[in-house]
């Protein structure tokens, strides 16, 4: 089972398709749910975001963040960290932060730190990456062809 | 003026829509032109690719490959570069090869390595990150404010 917590709305309707079909490809291989934490639009507010993104979260849980100075992964090392971490534990939880970042009381919960990138992306933009991502490593894992 | 030469063509409608949404917003900033290659399926065809995108490139043109092991830089980082380059060359390309990689004839023309992450992404979602982060570096570099 693979959750993704993530902050704000995604307005673009492209994005919102992209998302669409992403999850509908994925749930050939596991179970997937996404969950729209509202986005707080003042810095101050960053720990209540924390707050309503910990709520979500249950102890057995394996917490991935997407950190910008996270470990650096290639699409190889990152299907094979999905496929290790399943033999352990069945339920793996991806969070994206909003415009403010995230909030320290979720860097603490979180188990292991990823970065795609050293570039700042959209949160509507990213959250396709981290699908298509997601996507490629079940592909990989199940030995089936993907192009590029 | 930008130059994008990539390698096959978009299928998937939200991506299009997505490109077209970012070509739009960048028409404020720059002269922008997408020139696409035909995708070669078969792997010795890798040189004819590579011819085929050097016929786009002019002697004048500043050429950027967008390559795995290439430069990692952040969006502030890519924002300054773009600025500079601009100040000498007001002809950047960027090329963005197929699922076969890019023939050595690209790589030897190429004025500088560039890569967005060790992951490997769909050549149109990567169309589509490119096209943002470059959006993202004209309102950067105008002091513009943008939302992650």
């Amino acid at each position: 089972m693979i959750k993704i917590i993530c902050v704000g709305k995604i307005k673009e309707k492209f994005y919102r398709e992209a998302i669409l079909e992403y999850t509908k490809r994925l749930s050939k291989y596991t179970k997937l749910e996404i969950i729209e934490i509202p986005d707080s639009p003042l810095d101050d507010e960053i720990n209540i975001e924390g707050k309503n993104i910990l709520k979500h979260i249950k102890d057995n849980e394996y917490v991935i963040t997407m950190e910008i100075d996270g470990n650096k992964l290639s699409s190889l090392e990152f299907a094979s960290k999905l496929d290790n971490l399943f033999i352990y534990n069945s339920n793996i939880t991806f969070v994206i932060g909003g415009s403010l970042g995230l909030s320290d009381l979720v860097k603490i919960r979180s188990n292991y730190q990823l970065s795609f990138s050293n570039m700042t992306f959209p949160h509507q933009l990213f959250r396709v990456i981290l699908l298509e991502q997601i996507y490629r490593a079940f592909k990989i894992n199940n030995n089936e062809s993907y192009h590029k």
